[in-house]
């Protein structure tokens, strides 16, 4: 088991990562606290409810139920968990512990960030993707409309308990679209993850827990460490976003229904892969490894059935963009990336098209 | 005029008071942000714009309307104008000014707060309520349901520009209820303050904006020091709940049809100088002076027909109360205030009583 220290505006943080985290929360100074709730979606609080009550040593909890999917990210779900908190007498010392996967995480820790102007939360992020991402940092949002993420806050958890046990309950291919994320802090970190996860990572179960410990812990380092740099997003945070520029874009040109979101930030590093090899910033050598990395994990949806004229004009409308601009985050090689403004239409179009190519002809 | 400065947890801004304030604007970084949009109501933009935008020395402005009254204080609303400043592109570097009075003010400082995770703006308050008070110190809000703030941030504005001439336009009832804040905030300030409000307040013309700057400014100071020194209302900052306790319950209680904000304080302003003499705290020579410049400023809408039994159990859910407590803020003499948590059933309600029996026996 590691734990990692995160530096917040307001206070410090543990991401505590490994077989046994539950435990952790036995520490936790839950006695100055006036009511525990439990966020979650009622299968898989049902499924674990039992171990992580018992191992945490919790005993009064109430629970909210969540759908699952995209479609709870919105701010009707959240008014309609607020009038419910407040149905249930949560008041400003009252602990939210935000028992899921991302949709669970944003929500609810946005919901947190606003409930009574801000009530503590926790994370015990149950998805790979939550547990190496998006349970750090702080970052909450709802979506408006089509447009993802549009409204959220920064309020970071008081605690992260990241367990590697429950990733078991998690289908193949959810499992898969978590690997990507990793891959994607691997291409951010260097050689040595990154050639860690070119031996282990198409092999790895989900039930083994000890193994993917050994995955988990470096990967979630990567996040924490740029985190603490930069909790804001002034600038290196952004790093973060490599794959996610085409991926976003993907993922509303098919109304966030084709792609699990890994799956289109898979895409998305084949494409900057692409568009780095084009510009003439990634050796063909680095990009070779990225692609076959990420094209060993499995299968992905299609795209080449997508109209680039209908995807490419999404591109902007990537929130991190400032007055109009893309702004790429492209590899240079497997440990650092570059920020650009300023790629050609015609360079990013013929990235595309590159991987679209590579959706007819699956490895 | 006079600056007043600042200090919030991430940076330090001004509250400029006085005749000219709108000018200042003009020595503001306004050439980093990307786009800058008002959001007013319409009347009132109307009648002020012309003046405002020349003082200001701004040009391009793009303008959002919100309804005047408590109702547009909605998550609804909020959603809508997010989706507006969408459409016209708004992005993370745009810039709110935030024009009009409570209503504006906490609505637009919450959308500001979270559209994008937080975009700055300024506030420009328009009534005298919003001037000396809500303007200041960064808490956002909107309702839910019957639940007056129950979801919100603190997201301080860059800068305050409390321009007196633009009370003229106010009614004289919204004129009178702002006058209450300003009594409070004498009541907390102490003798030299109070006394001055004694000599003045009742004549005070709320279209004289150079009498009215000599009021105002130190009115303003009052909650500038408070929020100085408790931004997060970790203790300190409560005592601006001096009237808010019963004045809630009342606005409750009423559904927040009968009274002005400024008039319910006022009503709880003679309740809690009753309550502090019920309890021993308060003198009854300095009891009698809130009594007297609270009743002079002119009428209140009454109270005398409410049910003590259904506005007292309103009392409670006063969000500030922590696990069901009533926490009370009572004057022991002008300019000194204690919380208490624990005053007995009996001497709340005897206290309700005397203030409704002082509705049948207007002075």
């Amino acid at each position: 088991m590691e734990t990692f220290r995160v530096q917040s505006r307001e206070f410090e943080y543990n991401v505590i990562v490994g077989t046994g985290a539950w435990r952790s929360l036995r520490d936790f100074p839950l006695h100055g606290y006036s009511s525990v709730f439990v966020i979650s979606e009622e299968a898989l609080w049902c499924r674990w409810k039992g171990e992580f009550l018992k191992e945490a040593g919790l005993r009064r909890v109430q629970t909210l139920w969540v759908r699952p999917g995209e479609r709870s990210k919105s701010l009707r779900v959240m008014q309609r968990l607020a009038a419910e908190l407040l149905l249930r007498q949560a008041d400003r010392r009252s602990l939210l512990i935000l028992f899921g996967g991302g949709v669970i995480g944003d929500l609810g820790g946005f919901l947190a960030s606003i409930y009574m102007r801000g009530v503590d939360c926790i994370h015990v992020p149950t998805t790979l993707l939550a547990q190496v991402d998006s349970s750090i940092g702080g970052k909450t949002a709802v979506n408006l409309g089509a447009t993802k993420n549009l409204i959220g806050t920064f309020h970071p958890a008081r605690l992260v308990l990241s367990e590697p046990r429950v990733l078991g309950s998690l289908s193949r291919r959810d499992f898969r679209s978590g690997l990507y994320e990793v891959v994607k802090h691997g291409i951010l970190d260097g050689p040595e993850l990154f050639g860690r996860l070119e031996q282990s990572l198409s092999s790895l179960r989900r039930d083994l827990a000890e193994e993917l410990e050994t995955i988990l812990a470096p990967a979630v380092k990567v996040k924490v460490d740029v985190v603490n740099r930069d909790e804001r997003e002034a600038g290196l945070r952004a790093v973060l976003n490599l794959g996610h520029t085409f991926g976003h874009a993907l993922e509303e040109a098919t109304g966030y229904r084709r792609f699990l979101h890994g799956e289109a930030v898979a895409w998305g590093l084949l494409g900057v892969s692409r568009l780095g090899r084009r510009l003439g910033l990634l050796p063909e050598s680095d990009a070779g490894r990225i692609d076959e990395l990420v094209r060993r994990l499995g299968p992905l949806p299609r795209i080449d059935d997508l109209d680039a004229r209908r995807v490419l004009p999404l591109l902007p409308q990537d929130k991190k963009a400032v007055a109009g601009k893309v702004r790429w985050v492209i590899p240079e090689r497997i440990g650092k990336v570059r920020q650009i403004s300023e790629a050609s239409g015609v360079a990013v179009a013929a990235a595309f098209r590159d991987i679209q190519k590579m959706g007819n002809d699956p490895t």
